[in-house]
């Protein structure tokens, strides 16, 4: 998701003219490529799904295949003519999107020579992702950036989180498996902490629930404990949240006041007019 | 969920009376009416709902088609008398409660020339939202207009989330019909995305549940991302929720800045030293 | 949970002894009374939740009988010196407890007039309720009581938000009513209503979940809404509950700054000393 | 969770030599040290796992058997270790990790003398908690103690919260008891309170769920405090933790005070001047 690498070249006319078009929006002619990529994505994630409805996919198998060949060349011709405009070339291929682009071409051109298995399926499916790009050139994404960022900065007390929830829910299910030892859906350890997870993160699916009075009696402590954990994740992240839409922020020279919001002409500390 | 447009007629008197007391609260006929519409309008939902239950549609049928004719009947006067009465007819007819007011009617009147369809239905329905006008004049929409103004100001970070949440469940769905494939509730794509999206925001039917041990680890993962995930929507709102909380507090006397902060001294847009 | 009237009795002196046992818990003998107080509450709560059991109540039916006696009786004496020893008596009888008090006792003495019915219990439950009282003096509650204020202050807010939702329910359940149209589950417009609620609060028993693939989109939706959706409630009940920490603060008396901490010796805005 | 008892040996080289590689991280072998206990652990805890599903401990039991001893000898030579090279060994022995790394060890020795039983594997599973002290050692546990520390701060009011939410729970749980009485998932009291857990705390197993029309209704109206009760351990904990993050900033070079607000001028607990 890093911002777009401005590699404006220099050398030929209609370089610069096509670099505008591809990697920028505000002209006519981008703003329709750019409406254009996200209808070619959009169709080829339809056909990617409606492929797998065998309903749809014994009648319309060709008509997929056509469409799925023809965006295929069509995204080829893109990624040819991004690479060719751009100035610095290995900067593009190698960014987070330059790599999106290459995974979603290659299970195209794997299946030439290798049967098609459903695993390139996922691959195909990280298409969506340019999405991103799209929205991303759109100005849509500020605010994208704002969630981002605060979930980048939390990361690491998240992970902390998990890995206290992922060695509560192993406890848990143990003792789970001792209660209920055997019982469907109880059979092994890792199963009763499948069943923890869902049951601690409040999914609760119900394909496995305790069968015992004793199982029940744990399962409402475990739930409990679930409904009041949850509280965590939520709390760091607001934190996060609220913390950003000050940091940003500017400071007053004469009283060092350092919370002073966006709009601000004067500090509200000592009512010195801010620069 | 416009404010009410204060058209007073000047005109007639007796378009004056009528206005006070259909579109004010603060009269005791204004009072009544506002019960008295309150009431039909839960008669009239009430009535929808009991038609659906085939026990009771066929002891009481007609009793429904009667009182569902009077109301209708008494809505249609209203609904004459609000055009009538009002100075700016057409920003009446054209602002949101006028729009709700005719939609809940015309499947009244459409059902005179068309077989009665059951998606006249919806339309039908939608005079619950008329339960908001009454509300309204009650004053006790403050509170309402401060949840959805905070929705509002957030609608844009809270659609980039939903957008990110649908990608993630696509790719994470895909995935899942790869390691599920084909076993019952993972047939196709999209049904594997109907779990995904059940399963990440912890709605978790149990309709749709993983089968073979790769799948419910699959899960487990999936559960744990978002139990993290949940967070994300609550951070945005409660930052945003605090933040209009700053409105309410105090004014600036000299140039009418309404957003102070509590611990400000000075105020920000113009410097004055606040009381 | 109102606050303890103190009601100190002035005339005999075994009154005010008995009255700060009872009603405090200073006294070594009034901290008896709490616990003992607090196990009858516990023990009766246990007879009534094993009473529901077939397999006991044929077994022990009668030991749980005479204990229902003996635990009613003791009641009663309590409910009695209580009355007796308060000053104030009609202000104890209409307090909260004091009706908790009297309808935990009531189902008892009418069981001689009436046959018992299974809507006793409901009033015998409310026993439990007592169980406050005692941690109410054990000053315990004090952050009961922050919760409960902070509840109180956006009960507003909170019923708007659940109006909201109950209409948002109606529609959308009356919507699914028309696209699953009579497929099991969703037979009737209650019927939906309740899958609707129990989709948008994220509960998903999966007793009703969607069918048809366009049931199944229109879920999807309804639960990504849910999921956006309940940032409100946590949003409200949080800037309350940030809010109440700080409207009891002090005031510094130099330059009028309110945000000053509890365990705060000086103003952290002009330096003063605080008072 | 305790921080490392700092008891540096003075005695033998040896020993000093040894306490560093164990007990810290800052030497290359301290880090191998580290990394292949966190090795032992994790597979120590994949046995246990495996060894609970037939298909693979029948035919890996004795692999199984051998893996379990070396690792157990390992442990029991580490611990050893650990109290030959502390100073203060009773300081160690009583300490947190010191417990658990016992009682990790002790159902290897007890199984000499009892029959094996799977109430042993419980003690076996704890070995997992001893991934935090090597987490602890990497520095990655500062984050995790400010998530102990809002929960430990906010701890009191997450109990009043629970025990609100369990006497809720009886309560609603008898009503409804009342309400469905005797049909399958509500034959009982405690039966019909693991359901009003079960639907409160938004989990929605699904294996008890409301069969009449007045009992899903009232349901419908559990749900929704479910949902909006939700938003109170959030509140509690996002408050408690945004308190925290206070600490982290900046220090009054006078008295050494901590809690430093973001928009403090004068420390607020000796009221000199921060830079």
């Amino acid at each position: 998701m890093e911002r777009e690498h401005n590699l404006v070249p220099e050398d030929a006319w209609w370089k610069r003219y096509l670099y505008r078009i591809i990697y920028r929006s505000d002209t006519k002619l981008g703003k329709l490529f750019d409406i254009i990529l996200l209808l070619l994505i959009l169709i080829s994630t339809a056909i990617i799904m409606m492929e797998s409805i065998p309903l749809l996919d014994k009648r319309y198998h060709y008509t997929f295949l056509i469409l799925e060949w023809i965006i295929s060349v069509l995204f080829s011709i893109e990624y040819a003519a991004r690479i060719a405009v751009v100035k610095n070339k290995r900067h593009y291929v190698f960014s987070f999107f330059g790599i999106i682009d290459f995974l979603a071409l290659i299970p195209f051109y794997l299946s030439f020579f290798f049967p098609v298995t459903k695993y390139f399926l996922i691959f195909r499916m990280l298409r969506m992702l340019r999405v991103f790009r799209v929205f991303n050139l759109m100005d849509f994404m500020n605010d994208g950036f704002v969630i981002v960022r605060a979930l980048k900065n939390s990361s690491r007390k998240i992970y902390i989180f998990l890995l206290f929830l992922i060695i509560f829910s192993v406890i848990v299910g143990s003792m789970m498996f001792m209660v209920e030892g055997g019982r469907p859906g109880f059979e092994t350890i890792p199963q009763s902490i499948y069943w923890a997870v869902v049951t601690v993160t409040t999914v609760g699916y119900g394909d496995v629930s305790p069968i015992t009075p004793m199982g029940k009696f744990f399962a409402v402590i475990l739930m409990l404990a679930g409904y009041s954990i949850i509280a965590v994740p939520t709390g760091i992240v607001t934190a996060e949240m609220r913390n950003k839409r000050q940091n940003l922020e500017k400071i007053c020279d004469r009283c060092g006041n350092e919370d002073i919001d966006d709009d601000a002409r004067y500090c509200k500390q000592c009512g010195k007019k801010l620069a």
